[in-house]
């Protein structure tokens, strides 16, 4: 079958490898679409970052990895044991390996598991025409929700988890930063939760009338004072929760000056510099950083509940390409910045 | 009377002012003890910060200024109006005004009010031989409390208020960074929310040793692994909570090194530094840095009743000095490191 395989940094190889075929447990996959992400895109220009070059201590796999952990597609085998699950469900993935025995396993938070691997990071993943994983990982499909969808869980369910550590009620007003797929994810997932005082800040026009065109109310931080509004706005209150899904120092900054006393700044973004706003800032307003990561399946339940009640409007941000361009219409258009969401089609 | 008068930087003045009378929901308390703390020796070294140069919003007063926001004594007089309050009475000041119509005063949170001010910053305060307080900051001495020991309500409350910020579990594991006042006064906060696994990390052995003899277990950070340390005795999940009472970059890095997964790392030092760790690690593990600034009536009747149970040990950290040598004995003592906390006694 063909597969997008990673050797190493700038080196991803459309190759001809065996069908995998599933062992105890496990379940095969033809895979319909396979989302690219930021964490793809870091591992390719920037990597090996997560992709082990040593066996990993859960999946004993190192590269060379066949790429993808956003996915969807239909149950084509099942090894033995696995009842669940059968052949023709139409299903998305949860792509955690954890250990099972570290506290945060052992309480609910194997999101925080202290051996974590991901399937198309740690395990051959959803950039293929099939791929096996451990029937723990499958969700089904709820009735309604078309395959395309189903690869678009795995980053909804990040926001999602992110909207749940914001602590929000539905009077509650929000900032999101950032207006990528995380942005948008955390704008239809803190909906869901009954909030309708939302602003999005995004310097990019593309972005703003994209997310706009969903319902959402955005600012433009190239040209509005968004501190200045917002005191404006809640007569010095500030708002109830921001999230930062932009990862860059204007976004935390303006963030830390808009949130209310004891309330959090969410950072969802993979954000690996230095923070230059004093801690002062923090301490002032007795505010609070709070990080997240990830997602456990309580968030893909409930993601996969949104949708199924249509919930999620895909229209305007998101694209396929076939497996045959993942690098060229995939990869370098991201990185370009020309598209916001790609979906791979295996069979393309 | 004598006072000691804040003029600005470097300019502070004993002077022969007058003594002021109560007037209407007033208080008249002769000063026993006055503590000097971290924020007065800021005033004077690198200040005026908080001490208004226009007139405050609620007092409407501005420099120069009777210094002393921590300190204790008795009443003398009270004004018209005053029932609760009378001539005699042993009396510790929680010195918060606030303008009750903010949200933060709303909501019992008028340690975060909008317009906060300070008696002993934006009003003539305890550095003198008498001071005139608002009825509501006067808080009660229980029996068998020392007035001598009321001066330190401020200071524990401030660090008890940070412990409740911790959210800490009695068989919870915690780390406090410095042992200076606010440090050993988290010890005692969180020894009496039934904590017994508390580590004081100090790079000073004076400060050590002084805590030390209060019963307090120590680490050296600067001869000793602490993120591998606590790492070993944890099985890797780290602490419960970490008190960052250092307000220095080594403690907030070795701090999140040693948080575990959704667990805070609580900021009580006035850090005017950026951040240097990266967000990705809070990310990660989902952990929260926590600011917590002063405290509420609640902090102080909880230290008052801990005092009159004999809670808190001041043996050892804890010294007098006159008013008259405030300067000499007092502020530069203290900026040397040579003394952990002074006590103004402003009869002498
Ligand atoms: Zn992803
Ligand atoms: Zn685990
Ligand atoms: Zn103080
Ligand atoms: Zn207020």
């Amino acid at each position: 079958m063909r597969a997008a395989v990673y050797y190493g940094n700038q080196d991803l190889r459309l190759e001809d490898v065996p069908e995998p075929e599933p062992g105890p447990g496990q379940v095969k996959i033809r895979v319909s679409r396979n989302g690219i992400c930021g964490t793809d895109l870091h591992e390719y220009y920037d990597g090996p970052i997560f992709i082990p070059t040593e066996p990993h201590p859960l999946t004993e796999r190192k590269a060379p990895m066949v790429l993808g952990h956003e996915f969807a597609g239909v149950v084509t085998a099942v090894g033995s044991g696995v009842t669940d699950v059968a052949e023709g469900d139409q299903v998305a993935v949860e792509p955690i390996y954890r250990c099972g025995q570290c506290r945060p396993c052992t309480t609910g938070r194997y999101n925080l598991c202290q051996s974590i691997g991901f399937h198309g990071l740690m395990a051959d993943g959803g950039m293929a025409e099939h791929t096996v994983v451990p029937s723990f990982q499958v969700h089904k499909l709820p009735d309604g929700v078309p395959l395309e969808l189903g690869a678009l869980v795995e980053p909804m369910a990040v926001a999602h988890h992110a909207a749940v550590l914001g602590n929000v009620g539905d009077q509650d007003r929000a900032l999101i930063y950032g207006a990528g797929p995380i942005g948008i994810g955390l704008w239809f997932a803190l909906r869901s939760m009954g909030l309708t005082e939302i602003d999005v800040v995004e310097p990019s026009e593309t972005r703003r009338k994209s997310i706009e065109a969903l319902g959402a109310r955005t600012l433009d931080p190239t040209s509005q004072d968004v501190p200045g509004l917002i005191a404006e706005r809640t007569k010095g209150d500030g708002v109830d929760a921001a999230f930062d899904a932009a990862g860059v120092e204007p976004a935390v900054e303006s963030a830390l000056n808009c949130v209310g006393e004891r309330r959090p700044l969410v950072s969802v973004a993979i954000y690996d510099r230095p923070l230059s706003t004093p801690l002062i800032n923090l301490v002032l307003r007795e505010r609070r950083i709070q990080g997240t990561i990830c997602y456990t399946s309580e968030d893909y339940r409930a993601v996969l509940d949104l949708m199924a009640r249509d919930h999620y409007d895909f229209t305007g941000w998101v694209d396929t390409v076939p497996l045959s361009q993942v690098i060229d219409q995939g990869f370098e258009e991201l990185r370009a910045g020309r598209r916001m969401k790609l979906l791979v089609d295996p069979t393309a």
